[in-house]
């Protein structure tokens, strides 16, 4: 693999020198770098050739599945659909990094479809982390697509990091809930120069006492923009929470419209949402401890991405 | 005037058997049942028949305007074009009730376009009302349009109730807002039956310092549906915020999608909902103080549309 592939792995993956421990399978470029399965869980090229079938056992328990995609040079626009089909009470970790590099005027973009398909009481912790590097004048394009089915019982967890540098990113989240299944998603953005950013929630609760929890923090910067959109449809017995919180930095701007539609009596929905700047005492607090007025930015900016 | 259109300007607005105190006109029917100017507001029928102007002189203190529109029948669909002209620093009530009635199949409307010029330093307070009643089939629609200037300073608060029997009623509100104004909405809506509610807002906060404060109550019985939509930008150093709360009776079904755009490092957006039904323990602390569960479930209600 290209060294460029490999830093990238390490920056979006817990990719180290020795490769991974657990299934993987490698994407650089569009064509497939790397790829391992283990007893229980199966990676299958798709036979037309569009991507993978990911094959969780039933019961699986604490196993890692790496599924990272790399572009690292313009004038590759790579689109690829990964289906994840987790069987009953399997409980495993999902790491499916993405990094795109140009250093010249091509364009570098990564398109993934995921699909998942989570058996009754699976649980499945979903990590994913977006970063563009490279000094090209091309842009730098990751527009993930995912759509979950949740069984009853089953939970998803997706924490997203955007980390910097993508020019140009929709990132389009769909599906539906069964009886007591919870999606719960955290995702942190952050933009600057003139990049844009927007986030499109779509969930359905059909099951009863479903819930989803989302919680989105961004951070845009330079002369970013960022839309935020969602549509929680409570359908049944459910409770549903969502919160936008956005920070803005120098020229960065900002639009949050989220939606909630309660069709059912029991249906309980709730939303914040707060857009400003980082408040002056808090800069002010940290500065007393002896930080300058940037790293003092820095630190409250950090924090509140992981919150 | 028709004793149909006596009871309903008295169930909507501060109408008394003598009349109103102050500067008034009375529509009913899409024609005009009565007028009065004062020294120092002027009202006058625009010469193409549309409408009214309002004019409230500059520095007028602590007088009522009632604007009232009735329809009493089916077969009328009444559309009026009003604008208020309010001088610097004067300081009003307009009071503008709607009421329509149908004991036919007819459908009976009425569409009201305010516009509001706010001086600086103006200050109004507006109070509506709208009540639909009558047990015949026609449809009963109340669709006002409201478009507020406000200059530096002014303050408008609007206080707007739809006490039911409607069976649609889109409301969309609209303006923007100089240095230092200020827009404060309270509005609360109940619905009930097969009927429908919806409310737009859009707001442009462009003047330094301005701020505008949105709460929408509502409340779905039956098998009504309220959809709730703002759009609150920030184009400047200002502040705004929106709730939007609304509880569940029934089938009733709400869909709020309020929206905020940051466009300014010191814009400060805030916006909360939440969706549900009465909460049972609230209801079991009332009937502990010997009411029956409808009385309790009524009184929350009526505590929850003046909150």
């Amino acid at each position: 693999m290209d060294k460029l592939t490999v830093d990238l792995l390490k920056a979006v993956s817990e990719y180290v020198d020795g490769g991974y421990t657990g299934a993987f399978n490698i994407r650089e470029n569009g064509g497939c770098a790397g790829r391992q399965s283990t007893d229980n869980i199966l990676i299958e090229g798709k036979k037309d050739g569009s991507g993978l079938d990911i094959y969780i056992k039933a019961g699986t328990k604490g196993e890692k599945v790496f599924i990272p995609a790399c572009v690292t040079r313009g004038n590759v626009s790579d689109l690829v659909y990964n289906d994840f089909h987790v069987g009953a009470e399997a409980d495993v970790t999902i790491i499916a990094g993405c990094g795109v590099h140009t250093d010249d005027e091509g364009e570098a973009a990564h398109n993934g479809i995921h699909r998942f398909y989570l058996e009754k009481g699976a649980h499945v912790l979903y990590e994913e982390k977006h970063l563009g590097t490279g000094e090209g004048s091309g842009q730098k394009k990751i527009d993930p697509v995912t759509h979950v089915e949740l069984a009853e019982d089953a939970v998803l967890e997706m924490n997203t990091i955007q980390l910097g540098g993508v020019d140009h990113s929709t990132r389009t989240t769909g599906g539906s809930l069964a009886d007591r299944a919870k999606l719960l998603i955290h995702e942190s953005i952050m933009t600057d120069g003139d990049e844009y950013a927007m986030t499109d929630f779509d969930v359905d609760m059909n099951g009863e006492d479903c819930a989803v929890d989302l919680i989105s923090r961004s951070v845009a910067k330079g002369n970013s923009y960022q839309e935020y959109h969602s549509r929680i449809k409570g359908n049944n017995r459910c409770s549903g929470h969502s919160e936008c919180d956005a920070i803005l930095v120098g020229k960065g701007r900002v639009n949050a419209a989220p939606e909630l539609y309660a069709g059912h009596l029991d249906a309980s929905l709730i939303h914040e949402a707060a857009i400003g700047k980082v408040a002056g005492e808090q800069i002010l607090k940290l500065r007393t401890l002896g930080l300058t007025e940037e790293e003092a930015e820095k630190k409250i900016i950090e924090g509140f991405l992981k919150g």
